[in-house]
């Protein structure tokens, strides 16, 4: 499939911009663990994701992580070119989680179509205004939910992502993705297994009750 | 002064947007403690902010609240607008901090400006990744910085605002500036007293020393 069916905004660009993108873009498929993006430093430019999945990460000076968001297929990675978007102030870190594929319109085109093109910037406003949500859902599920509804949500997440009630993960990973320590994911995951939602074996986490995670994660 | 002097994009608009926005733009005074925006439900338009000070912050479901931004003269409301950014999904309540005098740009007018005009579009997206600059950076603090940080952070802004060492400011109001509880706070604010950087009375904080507290907010 054509890279084109990914860019949702390209039947608004003009014959020389849509030239200029076909002369340009760039297709990529980096393996699980790559980083993409690391920081303002990095300008790579917009990632069209045509398959795979991408993890958005802040980092602590002491090496804490923690989740912002996720990227899946057909999704656009916008921080990848921060140094077109001059407001965006701070430092993202972008890895590839899985295994992807996806094109790269270079910062320089992409910053050429913002500024001629009024729908490519709407298409660059709407992505924002996605991102700016997922954080501020974040940012109440910190301040305002306790740490075993948040480990809740991310496992059934994790289920409906890898289509398993099994899943291959350490609780050094879980930690990373909610911001915490191993030893606190530990702890909760044992006391989820006495309550029987989950059953823990060596880098494994298996899900025994969907409905009782469920209403944790609802209450 | 003239409301286009507030409205950096206006020179980049053809005679013809400007007409409209013209003949569209209500200006405003309101009262300290007014509520200008109350969630999605709520879309008064883009605000031009020409004196006073904005707070846009979030509300828990047990009536917590935590301050996600503040905005002051020559800024601009965006939120106060979110019915014309589809993507923006969240519920943000903005409430004047001081008097506030504004203009208001109609949310049909705003959209119109959007739609048609590049520079219009880039605008909102300039301002779009200020305020994500800002939840990303309130995010990392809530994440690694503990609550001590944050408070000689929030008092040394305060002193730069307000321009005095005499804060008039109750210990719920900071708590509620925070995201953390009235007794969390009292309790902080004794420690810091008690190691000489601040005296409490009545309905005040004074600042006794900014060294000491430049130094915990820099640690």
């Amino acid at each position: 499939m054509d890279f084109s069916q990914y860019f949702t905004v390209w039947n608004k660009l003009t014959t020389s911009q849509q030239a200029l993108v076909n002369s340009s873009v760039v297709y990529r498929k980096e393996p699980k663990g790559t980083i993409l993006h690391n920081g303002s430093a990095d300008c790579a430019g917009l990632f069209l994701i045509k398959s795979g999945q991408l993890r958005a990460y802040i980092l602590s000076e002491e090496g804490r992580e923690i989740t912002i968001y996720r990227l899946f297929d057909w999704d656009i990675c916008l921080f990848s070119a921060s140094c077109v978007l001059n407001s965006v102030q701070f430092e993202i870190i972008i890895e590839a989680e899985k295994e992807a594929e996806f094109w790269v319109i270079p910062p320089m085109v992409f910053k050429k179509l913002m500024d001629e093109s009024a729908p490519m910037a709407n298409y660059v406003n709407s992505i924002m205004g996605s991102r700016l949500s997922e954080v501020m859902w974040l940012m109440e599920q910190i301040m305002w939910k306790s740490l075993d509804k948040r480990l809740a949500t991310f496992l059934l997440e994790e289920v409906a992502i890898e289509e398993t009630n099994a899943l291959k993960i350490t609780h050094e990973t879980i930690a990373n993705h909610l911001g915490t320590h191993r030893e606190v994911v530990t702890r909760m995951l044992r006391y989820f297994q006495s309550e029987g939602m989950v059953q823990l074996s060596r880098g494994m986490v298996t899900i025994t009750s969907e409905e009782k995670l469920e209403a944790l994660h609802e209450d």
